[in-house]
C-alpha cells in the first residue's frame, strides 16, 4: 500500500468559489473556457497520433483541478472525441470503448455542485476523486490518459521565505511573484518545480506504459516577459493594489498585506520543459504556446468579467487572510483599479498566451 | 456505451439529512453503525471462503447508498480486512493488492461531507459517484466486489395506485407499507422486485465473473410477522401517527396526509431470495437474518436517539411534501409517540433483525 495515501492535511487548498451563485466559479470562469476551446484543435491533431498504446476495452480518463465545472465536462467530451477517432481508424473494430472519468480536486472543492451539473447525457461514467493532485490519487498504471487545465499554476504552498522579512526573498510590496526580484522568483520557481515534480512523480505511477498526459497553464511569451506583464500577472497586481488602497484607507494594517502572497506561480515554457526533463517519467510529445481565443476578438474585454472571474478564483484566499467583512469592498476596489487601467489592461491581455504540453508516459526501464 | 448512462433526472431521490450538525445523517446513524457491526464476523468467515476468483492487482469495491458517512467507512474497512485473509492465504504472495473504492449514493447526497471526512489512514483509493443504483454506474466487469448496507429497502418511487383513491390498493389511514391490506402489499412489493431487479441487472454488469455482492436490509424476521409489528415499521408508523396528530390540530389538511406515503419496503427473506432467483445473474452463497446488536443491550433503548434517527434519514421526505416549516413541530410530536409508545417499542425493536445475503455473479453462460 502506497503511504502517500495517509493523507497530509491539506493545509494550502482554497478552493474555488462554490455553488452556482453570482459569485460562484461554475459562473465565472469562461477565461478558463476559452483555454479548453483553444486547445481543441490541438488535441484533435495530436492525441489519435500519440496514443499508440493498445486500446483497452475501459478507457480512463482523469481531469486533475476540475473545480466545479462547467469546463471540466468540456475538456473531457473533446479528450474522448479525440480518442474516439484513434478507436475508429483501429482495425480492433469490435472493441467500442467504455468511458471511466475521474473528476479530481481538493478534497473542500464543491463536488455536490460538480455532480448536480454532470451533462445529462454524457457518454461516460462519471467519478469524483477528492485529494492533493500533488499525490498518488490511484492505483498504478490504472489511467489512459491525465489532463489537467489552469491548475499546476497554483503552488502547494507560498514559499516561506517571500513572507519572511529577514529573508533576502522577502516579496516586499507584492503580493504574487511579479518577476523584478531575483530571489523572490528564485524562491517561487523552487516552489514550482518541487510542486511540478512531485504531480508528475505521481501520474507517472497512475498512467499505463504510454500513457498520454494534457496539461495546460498559464505562463508568459517568453523569458523575457515577466509575469507583471501580461494579463494573467496583472490580476494579481491590480489585488495587490486594491489591497493597497485598503491600508491607505486604515481598513487592513500594512502589516497584515505584507504577510500575504498567492501561492501562484507563471512560468515560462524553458522552465517546464525543464522540470519536466528533470523528472524523466515523460518524453515530451508536443510543447507550444497557444494564443487565448479571446485575443482574435475586437470587442473590448469585459473587466467586469474580469473582475468576476477573478473573484471566484481568489476571494476564499484573501478572505482566509483579511477576512469576509472585507470581500465586497476589495473587489469594488478591484473593479476600479480595472478601470483605471482599462487601456493598459485591454493591450496586454490580448496578447496572452497559455502553454500546452502533451506528454508520453515512458516504459520502466 | 451503455444508453442507461443518458441518467433520467432522479425524482425520488430525498438524502439523508447532510452536513454533521445536530441533525445530520453522519450524527445519527447509530442504528445503523449497529448493522455494519453486527455483520462483521459473518463477512469474515464467508468472503474468504466464498471469494474464488484470480487476485487482481487492483482490487476494487464499491458500497452502494453510502450516505455521507461514516458508516460507510467501517463497511469498507471490514471489507477490505477479509480480502486481505485472503491476499495472505494465496500462493501468490507477491501480489500486494491496491484497493479502490467507490461511494456511491444519489447525486443530491452531500459528498462534499463524505469526502471531508473520509479517514485520513484510509488504506485504499476513494472516489465518489453520483447516480441513481437502479442503473448502471461503472464499466463492465469492474468490480470485484459490491456492497450496500441499509439501503435497498428504499424503493425508486412510492408506487402509483397506493396514493391513488380509486385505486383498490390506496393506502388509506397509512403512510407506509405496514402489511395489514393485501393490494397495498402486492403494490409495493412488485415495486421493491422490480427496483431490485434492476439493482442486480445493473451489479451482474459492473461485477466480475466471481465477483461478490454483499446485500444488508431492515425485514421482517419471518413472512408470518407484518411490518407494522417490527422497529423499522413502528418508526413509519409512529411518523404517521405524528403526522395525524397534525391533522387533528389543523396544521396540515387530511387530504395532505393521505396522499403522503413512503418509498419503503421491509422484505422478508423468501420475497428477496424469489427475486435474486428471479434475476438469475448471481448464485445465493449465504442468506440468513442477523440478530442487531443493540438486542444483546439490556439498558432501555434511547429514544430520544432513534427520533433523531428518524429525522436524519426522513427529513427530507416528509420536508418536500408537507413543509419545511412543520418539520420541529412534526419530530416533537413524533418524539412523545415515543414517549407514549415506549414500553411496546422497547420490546418489538429489541427483536429487530435484518437480511444479510452474499451473491456471487454467474459466469455468462
Ligand atoms: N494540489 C491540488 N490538487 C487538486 N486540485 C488543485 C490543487 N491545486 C489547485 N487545484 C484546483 O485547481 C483548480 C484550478 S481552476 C481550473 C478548473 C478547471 N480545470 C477549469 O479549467 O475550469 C481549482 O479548482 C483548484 O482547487
Ligand atoms: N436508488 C438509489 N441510488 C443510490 N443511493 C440510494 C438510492 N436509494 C437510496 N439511496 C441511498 O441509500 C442510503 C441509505 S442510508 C444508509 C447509508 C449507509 N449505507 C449506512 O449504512 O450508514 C441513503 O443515503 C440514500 O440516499
Amino acid at each position: 500500500m502506497d503511504p502517500t495515501m495517509a493523507a497530509p492535511k491539506e493545509l494550502d487548498s482554497r478552493p474555488m468559489n462554490d455553488g452556482d451563485g453570482a459569485n460562484s466559479y461554475s459562473q465565472n470562469s469562461s477565461y478558463q473556457r476559452g483555454v479548453v476551446e483553444g486547445a481543441k484543435s490541438v488535441i484533435f491533431e495530436t492525441i489519435p497520433e500519440k496514443l499508440n498504446i493498445n486500446l483497452p476495452k475501459t478507457f480512463q480518463i482523469a481531469d486533475f483541478g476540475c473545480s466545479t465545472g462547467p469546463n471540466t465536462f468540456l475538456a473531457m467530451q473533446n479528450l474522448i472525441e479525440a480518442v474516439m477517432l484513434k478507436y475508429n481508424q483501429s482495425t480492433q473494430k469490435t472493441t467500442t470503448p467504455e468511458f471511466h472519468v475521474f473528476f479530481n480536486d481538493h478534497v473542500d472543492n464543491d463536488f455536490n455542485t460538480l455532480f448536480k451539473t454532470l451533462p445529462s447525457n454524457r457518454p461516460y461514467f462519471a467519478v469524483g476523486v477528492p485529494g492533493s493532485f500533488h499525490r498518488q490519487l490511484f492505483p498504478q498504471a490504472s489511467l489512459q490518459i491525465a489532463h489537467s487545465s489552469y491548475a499546476l499554476q497554483w503552488l502547494s504552498k507560498v514559499p516561506p521565505e517571500v513572507a519572511n522579512k529577514g529573508s533576502p526573498a522577502w516579496n516586499k510590496g507584492k503580493i504574487y511573484c511579479a518577476g523584478n526580484e531575483e530571489e523572490v522568483t528564485k524562491a517561487y520557481f523552487a516552489q514550482f518545480k518541487a510542486d511540478t515534480d512531485a504531480f508528475l512523480k505521481a501520474r507517472a505511477q497512475e498512467l499505463v506504459e504510454g500513457g498520454l498526459m494534457v496539461i495546460q497553464i498559464p505562463c508568459v511569451p517568453n523569458s523575457e516577459v515577466l509575469p507583471s506583464q501580461i494579463g494573467a500577472g496583472l490580476n494579481s497586481e491590480f489585488l495587490g493594489d486594491s489591497l493597497a488602497d485598503m491600508v491607505k484607507m486604515g481598513v487592513i494594517s500594512e502589516e497584515k498585506l505584507d504577510s500575504f502572497n498567492l501561492p501562484l506561480y507563471l512560468p515560462c515554457i524553458e522552465e517546464v520543459k525543464m522540470v519536466i526533463e528533470m523528472n524523466k517519467f515523460f518524453t515530451i510529445e508536443k510543447i507550444c504556446t497557444l494564443s487565448h481565443p479571446s485575443n482574435n476578438n475586437s470587442t473590448p474585454l469585459d473587466i467586469r468579467r474580469t473582475c468576476a472571474d477573478v473573484r471566484a478564483i481568489k476571494e476564499n484566499l484573501v478572505k482566509d487572510h483579511f477576512g469576509s467583512e472585507n470581500m465586497d469592498q476589495l473587489f469594488d476596489l478591484l473593479f476600479q483599479n480595472y478601470q483605471k487601467n482599462q487601456i493598459l489592461f485591454d493591450k496586454v491581455a490580448r496578447q496572452d498566451v497559455y502553454l500546452f504540453a502533451l506528454l508520453k508516459r515512458k516504459g520502466n526501464i
